[in-house]
């Protein structure tokens, strides 16, 4: 039994495994956040995992999947943080998933410092909202662009929420790469990981995943290319497998971001 | 005519456009200089051009096939400073190619600041000569390792060359892709164009090809990945390309680096 709102649907994640409330007019998850909670290592038996402007709680859904870890998601907006109360009491994931109502910057001071084994974050990715839209829909536009978060807040809370040798995954543009990359290292999450996800060959990258060490050495790798389409515009297998699972015959039934 | 010393070899370079002089024992050219002189914008008509660290002349010679630009070569080791000037002596570009035997860090006071429309380096790689190998070939220690020759002196040199808005292209490794950012950025190079290597499908990156403007706009774009070889382990087709031209029938009679 769920709630729904409005226009509010609830959607399957990883073939029939998990579903997840979203609405068109509201929020739904992105392609780069399932990338996102596919790249980022995890502890598979125990540990303490923290998701960052956590939306509807799509990351915390997708790698419960993967971890038995205690899982926490953080979300400023109510109205997000209710959609993901509800998705995760759906999935009867209460256990294992806690999502707390608030602001990131306040986390250190209610989690205390290096408390976490590992962050996971998709941060806003626009530093300022074009004309209108903000007034358009007010969700989208706190998700979308640095009103409440900016992408180095996103990397402080980070650092003073993860452990030495913990680890930070975050997914942004191409265009912020050196940024990310320069504020990960000033902020003492060295890089380690790098992928470029591009969506088809011969096109350039439009999204980056990057994974940092809390106080760790000096020793980044770039990661083989992820493709997100085929030559005829189907998704690779690849992505076929991070969206539904290795079951490829469940793939053509479920809903797609 | 030329006169080659010791074991020196006279190879092709570019099919049978060009001849280079190498020498197994002192230095021969990389890969990596030859996709760098891909890689590099280049003025076609007019314009001059700076490449730093230039060994044999290897990115001078490649270079003048795409552009009628002027073009310097800086090398600071004089066996292979000469091993250039007969190079460039040979293929009869003399006009177009001036070899200066020099340190680049004394090249912006030598030419005045701002005298350039596009560097080129291909830079020593590694901070620290490991032991041994310094004695055993000291030109290639010194190509190889940062001796006389650090990433941010090449760095700093090419923001002082070049012009606001000139270009300068160089190649690395991946490990050391946020230092080669960041030191772009301070010495107002902006990073535009990045362009990672991989040796096959399914492997990290290897080689790293960055264009940085002077004094440019914040925008980096992330270029679809070269692959250097492919499954058959015979060189791709854009890389076969890259060494030969496009007349792929000759490639079988060419020599490689």
């Amino acid at each position: 039994m769920v709630m729904l709102k409005d226009d509010e649907r609830l959607d399957y994640l990883l073939a029939e495994n998990l579903r997840i409330i979203q609405s068109p007019s509201v929020f739904s998850f992105s392609l780069d956040a399932v990338l996102l909670a596919n790249f980022a290592y995890l502890p598979i038996q125990k540990g303490n995992i923290i998701d960052l402007c956590s939306g509807n709680g799509v990351i915390p859904l997708l790698i419960s999947n993967r971890t038995k870890a205690s899982i926490k998601g953080i979300e400023i907006q109510e109205r997000l943080y209710d959609m993901a109360i509800r998705s995760i009491e759906f999935n009867q994931l209460g256990e294992q998933i806690q999502m707390i109502h608030g602001d990131i910057k306040q986390m250190p001071e209610k989690f205390g410092q290096a408390k976490f084994d590992v962050v996971t974050c998709n941060p806003p990715y626009f530093s300022t909202p074009p004309k209108g839209e903000k007034n358009s829909n007010e969700h989208l536009a706190i998700a979308r662009h640095e009103i409440l978060c900016t992408l180095e807040d996103a990397i402080i809370v980070s650092s003073k929420l993860l452990r030495q040798g913990g680890k930070a995954a975050f997914v942004h543009r191409p265009g912020r790469l050196l940024d990310i990359l320069t504020l990960m290292r000033k902020h003492r999450i060295e890089p380690k990981r790098l992928r470029f996800v591009y969506p088809k060959q011969g096109k350039e990258a439009n999204t980056i995943l990057v994974e940092g060490i809390k106080d760790g050495n000096i020793d980044l790798k770039v990661l083989p290319p992820l493709y997100i389409y085929n030559e005829d515009n189907q998704y690779t297998n690849e992505v076929k497998e991070i969206l539904f699972g290795k079951e490829e015959e469940n793939a053509n039934s479920k809903k797609l971001p």
